[in-house]
């Protein structure tokens, strides 16, 4: 697969080219390399994604072999979150998200703060359905590190967390635990799924469900105070082709970089019953 | 280096060596290996976490001469939370909390929970003072990554998020890009540091600050419903000697699994300038 | 870098694409992913070396950076080996031997086996001058072991050795020993290289010297007995546009692996000293 | 497993810890850390096998369920070499060969270059029987550099070769390649192996046989010319507890990196065929 990058446009990128960008990767790759390249980014542009989503594409086929699916959504952006899941809706709307009412408030929300010149954050979340019992490694490489790794490996991300995540700080143990039953075909099931899928580093067989958050987009049009590649104070306004929110454009990145983990646990597991 | 575990006592695992533990990795290794090993936990008990400790030891030295320094501590227990950050104390009190007061309540509240049989969550909180500017890499290895992939894979763990973490989903642009400013000694810095000292995955030599939710402890003697090993449906009490939270013991895993992740960005970006 | 596939000429490979062809991967690969490429060897064509090629050629600015150099050469073809080393003349001759006489004889060798339908395999050696003492590692990832598998990566190669390589077994201590000395400028030398300017894995700061064995092209057009994809009994001749010799290629591609590996070598000793 | 070394004797190098030995890790050791350990080689004393072989012996039970085994021994040591290989010799004789009759005489060279105070090389056979056809990767991970790199990361190992090796580079295609025959059974057969049982890096189903030359001991009484720690020309002699030829410690080393290996291949082998 080769892709070609026509859509190249490095004029904007002109008038800031001796600012660095408040919230980027600017200052950290300067600092990193010493070395500098303005233009949409360099190596830090979102346009790396690109390869993560081509490769998803490769392991899609391979979970689609074995009735796997993984989904993410947009499940909030600022102070507005889904209130239903309808997976069909997904696809249906610009922000990606699984509620039709809730996403016409996004998308008001967003073209809003377009408008002002600033962004928002939100937060994705994913669903793996029909993933076997017994992926993940027990120690190092528990579904865990595998998923998290993935995930917090992509631009703006900022946390993650696995089924009740940071509310199982709340949470008493008695509350917390999956209790285990025996269903009408005799097999072993929860009822629950607080532990979202994942018990020990190792899938459970039920649904694997996390989210993650993603930060508002560092480019704005909005004043803000810098300094320049000279250290010296300066201020800057982001012009260019710049999402106010960042949730659509990762939707389908989390999805891809989801899949490369689980068709890779998949593949691992062969090696974990010797006979 | 080389410790022998002497105080095995796999004799309370006796009674329940045919019934999963709900909340524990028993069911999800049977499912993974198809073998069950009841006693302990087997290779999913905590005691694993002694190596990474071990490991730590070494990056620590190596820190050292460099004045970097990692303290990790419970930021709240249940709905308990330190309101100030006091490190002197964090070792001055059972469960490793940075406010005196609020530590004595998180100790009440787990004593009482003790005596009920029942368990709590809770979150630890990381930071990583005087980290240079330009660890971590661009893409793949992203600081965060690397962080989330090391403190997802210690047991229990089921969140991470660095800086304002999920937070940033209710944050505009403006609020949470931190801005560029020159000291007095004319050396550039953040006034704020939402980032939590990582931009683009690379550290901005700002504190770098990250907590992570710990779930709680599913051995818990209330009584549970659970299936035993044949696939009947049955009751649990898990006894022995097991700690209602977490957190105290989690610490120093999490402080010294930060270390290594460090010390190993410090050494790969001796690689990224090349002369 | 794309490099685009434009010559390809499956057709003559039409008539045997039932037969597996002695020497080549066709077997071997049926046998292990149970599907049968017949074009070009498939996935086993000398093809894929371009990217390792590519590849080098970046490592290749990294070591000029240093003055390291690498330097392969045909040493022998069939019985015919160069009696003298003179890199200039290397690229004068089809047949890249450092000996402009040997070249000639090498040559007619090869032409001759072309007329009869046959092949013939040879010797490469590598020098390469200018490399710091210190590269490779100590146990596992010795210089020998990291070359080694660079080397014999590569299609048709069948061994490797180092100094006096397979001469070792007929030499007592005394005569294998390097002995050190001081020269005019009082640096430690050795007088000899057996060692082939690696000693303990890790480069003596010589010049390091290998040589590998390529086999007889395996693609001939001579009468050979084989068996088709049916398993049953049958005759092959291999038509199409195959080398006699395998060297001439061999050559830049040995020697583009090399920079590789020293080039990954020279990255890694910065991490060696703690400083 | 841990291994308590209690026979340690650093005495014998107190004498020579200001000399470099030739031949040995010494100098190349201090040139890369810039610290010298005198005392049996330190990080470079073959002592390190025996977590080889620790781990080989793991991986030695996994072959023995797939009814895999390998067998090494001492081929060759100075100029003679085993005319005949019957496996129930090797651990018979203290030299490790196949062959009765010129075991005695290997014993009675070194015990005479014992007297002399010197040391010779020798080459060590390995054969693999039973392997299954399809293990090795096609590229990068071939058979032959995975073994390869294996092997010669063991220390003193100067060269490897499969089948054929470096008689390759006499051969013609028409004598190298291995022709097909169908067997009484029905099933594909090879009449000769000079390939050594791997074709395009992946085994054939034949004996797997490879031979790795071990350069003489290097550690000599006789007397040698040196340099000291300062850079001053000296002279050492090399006193303690060495053997003369490498050859019969070197032998279960090789085994065991070789099972390594095998098995590895057999686990990366599952995940080959995608169903």
């Amino acid at each position: 697969m080769v892709v070609f990058n026509k859509d190249a446009d490095p004029s904007q990128y002109q008038q800031i080219k001796d600012l660095y960008r408040p919230g980027h990767a600017d200052y950290t790759y300067a600092q990193k390399y010493g070395i500098r390249d303005y233009r949409g980014g360099g190596r830090s542009s979102g346009r790396e994604t690109l390869a993560r989503v081509a490769a998803g594409a490769v392991a899609k086929k391979m979970l689609e072999a074995h009735n796997i699916s993984v989904i993410s959504y947009t499940l909030s952006i600022g102070n507005i979150t889904a209130k239903s899941i309808n997976y069909k809706e997904i696809e249906k709307n610009p922000v990606r998200c699984p509620d039709k009412q809730e996403a016409k408030k996004m998308e008001k929300l967003i073209l809003g703060l377009k408008e002002e010149g600033d962004s928002i954050g939100g937060i994705i979340e994913t669903v793996i359905k029909n993933c076997p019992a017994g992926l993940g490694d027990p120690i190092y490489d528990k579904l865990e590190a595998a998923l998290g790794a993935a995930i917090l490996s992509i631009g703006a991300i900022k946390g993650i967390e696995f089924g009740e995540g940071f509310r199982c700080a709340l949470l008493r143990g008695s509350e917390n635990n999956d209790s285990f039953a025996v269903d009408k075909k005799g097999k072993a099931v929860m009822k629950t799924n607080h532990a979202g899928g994942i018990l020990g580093g190792i899938s459970t067989g039920d649904d694997i469900i996390f989210r993650a958050v993603i930060k508002p987009a560092s480019s704005i049009r909005k004043s803000q105070k810098t300094i320049d590649t000279k250290g010296r104070e300066a201020e800057i306004r982001v012009e260019g082709r710049h999402d106010p929110c960042l949730c659509p454009r990762a939707v389908p990145v989390i999805e891809h970089m989801t899949r490369l983990v689980i068709a890779d646990a998949l593949l691992a597991q062969r090696l974990s019953r010797w006979s």
